[in-house]
């Protein structure tokens, strides 16, 4: 059986395009997506596998894409764990008990993703139906640093001051929760690959916000415990592809390579060939169209893409995707041509 | 005469320890600073010259530094050419009719910034008189993207949609915003020369939102143009060293490069050696602790700053400073004892 390219294109094979598919491709750019949106709030959608399943599959029913991700959020892992998260209208998640002390730290209870996120679990087995196999589905979950800063945080941050005063004030407590961290977004993609999940990504979108000596010290050592535990205990061999994505981190990527992920996700502030070159020979990439380009006209859109591709040009491993998630204004008609145009240019 | 520390360093000349300063030095951290902001708007202590200057020096007085850099903002250049601009509590900028069209591009007026920013020339020949030649007095402007950004956008951005729709959708508008910008902050940053500024900074703290070739079409030839005309148009020989400082920009170094500033300013995200190797052997480098890392206890300080002092010893060029402004919350005597422990360390 020959493995579809977006799986060919992680392990370094050679495929006959180069496969696409767009981070948040399931989203408010979509009617599809807005008609479900007007009638359920987020979580539900997110908790709701039949519905989570059905906006799942849109994208890929209106778009030439070569994987499926299932549509999950990364935050109701914390909730397992004694966070009580809410989605405020306009404000994004809200988490309302943050974590804020080593007291706070040690107060969290075990769980098991399995339970605490099952809802999640039974919507990539309804995928997998549904798919029969026409593409991959992506699993995935947030990386321990990116929970962590949410939970300290309490939400969103643009400085993400709360959750360094605490990994520089009290170490071991910044320890002790990214081992709990690193412990449930193990077993949640393990128990995602159990369903089904074809290849996982790793976001941490926010830990582009430190500086490398404190990547390297405080971050990187629990992402590469994940993925041992992950590749260790997921039962499948080989292993499948694991995927790691940050925003901002494009001056450390030789520290992103030592994450010893299959395949590392660009944002688009580098060159495609100078950041595949500072990940080095043995690493698939993933990436890295800027999303506001998608609001341009369409030969802006073309010429930056063909750019892409010509930069990954005569080396397999190469995935097509956005350096970040499509923004909701950005025109579905793009996203078709783009996709289409992302198959047709790289067969040539 | 000697040349001073500061200065040496810019032009990567030896000097007897490394130069330190920090972005943002006077501000909400000192006590002295909000004595002052309590009985004033933050417009009319960068509109009254004796005002600015007097923050000015406030941290001169305070500790140990080797540069001075005149109080003043990045924003009223704009009102100069017709944008109405206010600070609100809280909010930050906000720029009542933003360019929104290549109308609104066509309709602002020229300006001399000589008369429309006079309080902060006038500022700067306050500070040159008390500080009597005993550190030299940085000038600055914002660049003109950073510049375009704001007017564009209204005030700050998580994410440049605007700007970058309207650069892509109107790209002769947006030359035409660029090259007006461009005029306003050289005849600014020359008029700053004149009245007896020693440096000048660029700062494109938004520039980091582009991909690399969006920046290199778009925004690098205007930095090199004005680079160019304040060098040839402040009438000094040789001219001032120019700081050319952005934010998120760790994977277009060498793009950087090319705007032919005398000094490159680093962000945290980026081991300062692997950036200083990647803008080349030409050029000084600025930078380049986390903000942040000043909330954390003393010895965590010392570590990190140790750090980036090994990083840059064996050559002459690097000024110390952090990768973005002092954040409020700061401590003053971590500011204290870091300027000394620089010095101290690098002397040795």
């Amino acid at each position: 059986m020959t493995l579809h390219r977006f799986l060919a294109a992680c392990r370094r094979q050679p495929a006959d395009a180069t496969p696409v598919w767009f981070m948040r491709q399931a989203g408010r750019y979509m009617a599809e997506y807005r008609a479900i949106r007007e009638r359920y709030g987020f979580l539900d959608m997110v908790k709701t596998p039949e519905l989570a399943a059905e906006i799942t599959m849109q994208p890929l029913l209106a778009f030439p894409l070569d994987a499926a991700i299932i549509f999950a959020d990364i935050l109701p892992l914390l909730e397992g764990i004694g966070l009580q998260l809410t989605y405020e209208q306009g404000e994004g998640p809200v988490i309302h008990n943050p974590l804020r002390s080593s007291a706070d730290i040690a107060a969290l209870h075990d769980a098991d993703p399995r339970e605490t996120a099952a809802y999640t679990i039974q919507a990539i087995r309804l995928v997998k139906r549904e798919l029969e196999g026409r593409a991959p589905l992506i699993g995935f979950s947030g990386a321990p640093f990116t929970l962590a800063a949410y939970a300290i945080e309490g939400g969103s941050s643009r400085d993400h001051r709360l959750t360094k005063a605490l990994m520089y004030a009290e170490p071991q407590a910044w320890r002790d929760l990214m081992e709990r961290l690193t412990t449930q977004v193990s077993a949640y993609l393990i128990a995602q690959i159990e369903a089904g999940a074809d290849a996982v990504q790793l976001f941490d979108s926010w830990a582009g916000a430190l500086a490398p000596g404190d990547y390297a010290e405080y971050v990187l050592p629990f992402v590469q415990k994940c993925i041992i535990q992950v590749r260790a205990g997921c039962g499948v061999v080989p292993p499948p592809p694991i995927i790691y994505f940050g925003v901002g981190m494009s001056g450390m990527l030789g520290l992103l390579r030592q994450t010893d992920a299959d395949v590392i996700g660009l944002d688009w502030r580098i060159y495609l060939d100078d950041g595949w070159a500072q990940v080095g020979p043995g690493v698939a990439v993933q990436g890295n169209l800027d999303p506001h380009t998608l609001l341009a006209p369409w030969p802006e859109v073309r010429r930056r893409a063909a750019d892409i591709l010509d930069r990954a040009a005569g080396r397999p491993g190469h995935i097509f995707n956005l350096g970040h998630g499509i923004v909701p204004e950005t025109p579905v008609d793009t996203v078709r041509r783009l996709a289409e145009f992302v198959h047709e240019y790289s067969a040539e």
